[in-house]
């Protein structure tokens, strides 16, 4: 890894799963699937999540657009799931590493105009601080204008499924970054075309 | 709080939302709903998630049955959450730690027989300790014989939602014993009747 020395260099992970409140959902998460490049993850399904693994970039590139496949089917989708950083022992998919940092999504994905209502934490442990880091990045949220508000438990964003995920990404990366050993979590519920009314 | 010095004397709560993957979504949530009897719990649903707050065995109690009578229906019906206890700052809600230890939905959940795969994780905040914290609670969940293997950033647990729901309590209840201001989460991804292969 030789010229990377920032916390990208470090092996992300995200377990989640896509869940279309409908009864084709098979077909609409194979679809979802079938339209994305996961070339540069390390990614298995099983029958209760999805877990993909490499460089933060793609594993943010990636998550985000099979959820929003997902959802510009107008059914009502959720993206629900945890990223992780640092787990100690973790080591397949190292392989992955070595991938460049050109997203095989993004361009496509950024055409799409999703809405979406998110609610998500981050968990830094084994650090005393942990409070100011998850504080310093819900005011990252606020200053990308998608952050409306604190719930128990989360944080809510608000607004494009573009502009949301960039705010997820930039909260995990810089938590990441308060050393080079850290082990950061975040969860993410990231909704789409709920019929209940937005509680913004 | 005057004669309560244990664990769970401190207010626990739970954020998450019961996904069935049908087209009357909205029906079947409603009707899980109804049907269980949350006077003993504080709590509150917006458009992407519930959260539940009170004594951890109802907050336990509720959660399980919500998602245990969605899952009688036979619809593919996921809960995706996270519980939460010694969050600093927390006091909504402190009024339910006067109810009593009985829980108003055990006997009937008890009379159901619903076959879960979940994963979840623990997340024990601010303590260097934490992954040993984590084993222990495998450990434990491995003596009730429900947890079937580790993945990636989670264990897996498989059986009756009674048995999972109750393993999911004591590993949760017992990681945040290790003092009396330790801040724990964590996640459960509970899946019922899903058309996939079980991937014990």
């Amino acid at each position: 890894m030789q010229g990377l020395s920032c916390g990208t260099s470090r092996i992300v992970g995200c377990r989640f799963s896509v869940y279309p409140m409908a009864d084709n959902f098979v077909e609409i998460i194979k679809g979802a699937l079938e339209e994305v490049n996961t070339a540069k993850v390390w990614m298995k399904t099983d029958d209760v999540s999805t877990c993909v693994r490499g460089r933060s970039e793609h594993v943010f590139d990636v998550t985000k657009a099979i959820f929003t496949n997902a959802a510009k089917t107008g059914v009502h989708v959720v993206f629900n799931g945890t990223f992780s950083i640092g787990c100690p022992g973790d080591s397949d998919g190292d392989t992955y590493m070595s991938e460049d940092d050109v997203r095989l999504n993004e361009e496509k994905v950024q055409q799409e105009r999703v809405e979406v209502a998110t609610q998500f934490s981050l968990y830094p442990l084994n650090n005393p601080d942990y409070m100011q880091i998850i504080a310093d990045q819900v005011a990252v949220a606020d200053g990308h204008g998608t952050f409306t508000k604190g719930v128990h438990y989360a944080s809510r964003l608000d607004g494009d499924v573009n502009n949301v995920f960039r705010t997820l990404e930039e909260a995990f990366y810089n938590a990441a970054q308060t050393d080079e050993r850290s082990h950061v979590t975040m969860t993410a519920a990231v909704s789409a075309n709920s019929p209940s009314t937005k509680d913004k």
